[in-house]
């Protein structure tokens, strides 16, 4: 028999009409005859609505009782999600994360997966009914006394139905969301933005990492470690989408995919600091321990012993990243901290880029031509990533799109693996 | 050490800075060395807004789905406290119903609690933490994968904080709420309406039944078996409010102690039942079966062989009354079914009712003096109410204070067992 995880996002499951209409589409599946396992986001701004809440009552909320908080927001959907079925004649229960057997380590906010007890989950198929489930949360004990509701950080829910699914050893596992699919570019900044009908996990997975909001980064690798096939494609529409998956064609292909653009990045700047062994380290465990993300790191060559250390990090932790290193720069003995948000990234990403030099060529080329200045470069196996100006990345995307072209289909599209 | 159990409604935590105000008086109370276990009910009106969000998805939520929807108001308002709690400095932890260890039956919606399992509230209590447990709910087993979430009714988290103060063997149980106590009547509708500083359990659950929404019945029965004295108070003043307890003076007294009044009500009536055995069974076993609470039954002697049956019932549930006797109404072979939600209840209640048959005299006369219509009477060893028009409901509950001068402290008010 066929069992399906199919996962519904926060946009999708909005008011309760968008939740009759996910229903509607459950029902149309279960029709088909598949055993089917649906998990399911906050309703729309669930979860901010919640942050917002606490942040009236403390500045600092104190993560465990924060996941508790966040946690009722997908058991709101998830039994309105129950009743809307039902209301269909369809046998449907819903189950928090804890009942749906999701164990999770103890770190609150951003709880690893550590093992999913899939006996419930099993039971309630069984009996022929619809299982909804809780995304984005665990518990890290079976019983009620001992264990503790943790939250898996954000777009968790992806990353819950990737881990079902490969637990459950399902035929498929599709996300459902409000775009059509993984585009070559954000459609919104680039009209010519082409859907991709396949995609690998390792471009996925640099494309998310860059930018990309589609899909959690985390879900992607736990899809790629365990093979499991994701299927990303629009709640709204009968479009077939874009499946994530292990990508034969890559190196005859041998092409950029897309773009990626991030907004919401900031860079910071240690000016002058003594050019002695250590320094990243006294910079960067701090900002680790808080759980801060850094990404592009630059370090500048200095004159007379001092060097300039640059690092990107997501906008919205710029205070905190301020907070923690004003006292580590006059530790260090450096001149200044100097923090900057009006940049952006922009990244093209592609399995063919590590054997063509002369992509990064053509990207910075195109930039230049456009009048674009580079603040800082970063590369990986199948990816390059430039800093500019927030206010060039509409033009930096447009004119990049076109420089590689990717308006056009790829000559080899569909292996023999493809769902499509 | 002593061990305090404090309740607060929904109306003290309507909002962030209720919330903290109820934080403050928390830490007040904790800053006085006391052991301390704080239940909390969900934010102002949040559980109807739950109910609402439910019946815009279906007519027919699932009881197992409503439980689990509404016991999510809850676990909000606990972690909002615990988090306005930490930003005072005290340590303090939120657990849900199923943490705390109150397990129940699977009556969802109304379930009753088989057993507090004290450990894990126990262990927090010994780390020196406040414990704040979300009331109102509970777990049928003590594991994620076989438990299920269940809700303890209307009012519900009176009946958590006497459980646990009975299961803790607290020396106080505290409900904190919008009003300084329980009075002689309603202060809205009787300005002479006086404060009680004790009250019985019997004349307390009569009076709750009856109408008066301080207290869940339940709740007030459970503290009765328990012997655990509840102290109702206001959290918005300094008032002392008044103890339910086992009132010794009762006999001394031999006197009216209150009022109750509901307009909630209405009244149904099966016209010319045939007269025959079993026609009680037949009427009310499908009402009891749909979990409708029938209050006052009078069945009128007929003329012809056919009898008029009337009773009262909450005026919410008149549809479902409606929709469920129809039939029985056609199967008995009875004339017609009439509703009347234009009634409404008053009652006095006193210990000393029974003795003194006298009031059953005055009550009756003092509204015949102001032209009330009496259309229902029933009686209990220490209460008598009338159904009457609901226009008339004000006049009859002043006129009744007065008749009974309610206004006047009771000659004996304390005995040796006062806390006040």
């Amino acid at each position: 028999m066929t069992t399906v995880v199919q996962k519904y996002g926060g946009s999708s499951l909005a008011d309760a009409e968008r939740i009759r209409h996910v229903a509607g589409r459950i029902a149309r599946e279960h029709a088909g005859g598949a055993r089917l396992v649906v998990v399911v986001s906050a309703m729309g701004d669930t979860t901010d609505e919640l942050l917002a809440l606490a942040a009236q009552v403390t500045d600092e909320p104190d993560p465990r009782e924060l996941d508790l908080l966040l946690a009722t927001g997908e058991h709101t959907s998830g039994t309105l999600v129950a009743m809307a079925l039902h209301a269909l004649q369809l046998p449907a229960i819903s189950l928090t994360g804890a009942q749906a057997g999701i164990r999770t380590d103890s770190s609150h906010g951003r709880a690893r997966i550590a093992n999913v007890e899939p006996e419930r989950i099993q039971r309630e198929l069984e009996t022929g009914r619809v299982v909804i489930v809780a995304g984005f949360q665990g518990a890290t004990d079976e019983t009620h006394l001992t264990g503790e509701v943790t939250t898996l950080g954000r777009g968790g829910s992806d990353t819950t139905a990737v881990a079902l699914a490969a637990r459950l050893g399902a035929d498929r596992c599709e996300i459902y969301t409000d775009v059509e699919g993984i585009f070559t570019a954000d459609p919104r900044q680039v009209a010519q933005a082409r859907l991709l009908p396949v995609i690998g996990y390792e471009e996925m997975l640099e494309l998310a990492q860059q930018g990309a909001q589609v899909m959690q980064t985390r879900a992607v690798e736990l899809g790629w470690v365990n093979g499991v096939e994701i299927l990303v494609r629009s709640t709204f529409s009968e479009h077939p989408g874009t499946t994530i998956r292990e990508d034969l064609d890559v190196e005859q292909r041998n092409k950029v995919r897309g773009l990626a653009t991030d907004r919401r990045v900031a860079k910071v700047t240690l000016v002058a600091v003594p050019d002695r062994p250590g320094v990243a380290r006294t910079v960067f465990d701090p900002l680790a321990e808080a759980g801060i993300n850094v990404d592009m790191i630059v370090q500048n060559i200095g004159h007379s012993g001092a060097t300039d250390l640059s690092f990107t990090t997501p906008a919205a932790d710029l205070a905190r990243v301020r907070r923690i290193l004003e006292p580590v720069v006059r530790e260090l003995g450096a001149r200044e901290l100097t923090t900057d948000a009006d940049v952006a990234k922009v990244s093209i990403v592609g399995a063919g880029i590590h054997n063509a030099p002369g992509y990064a060529a053509r990207m910075f080329g195109t930039l230049a031509d456009n009048g674009i200045n580079i603040e800082m470069i970063s590369t990986s196996e199948i990816r390059i990533t430039c800093i500019i100006r927030k206010s060039d990345l509409e033009l930096a995307a447009q004119a990049l799109h076109a420089a590689f072209e990717l308006e056009r289909p790829e000559p080899v599209e569909t292996g023999s693996g493809s769902s499509e």
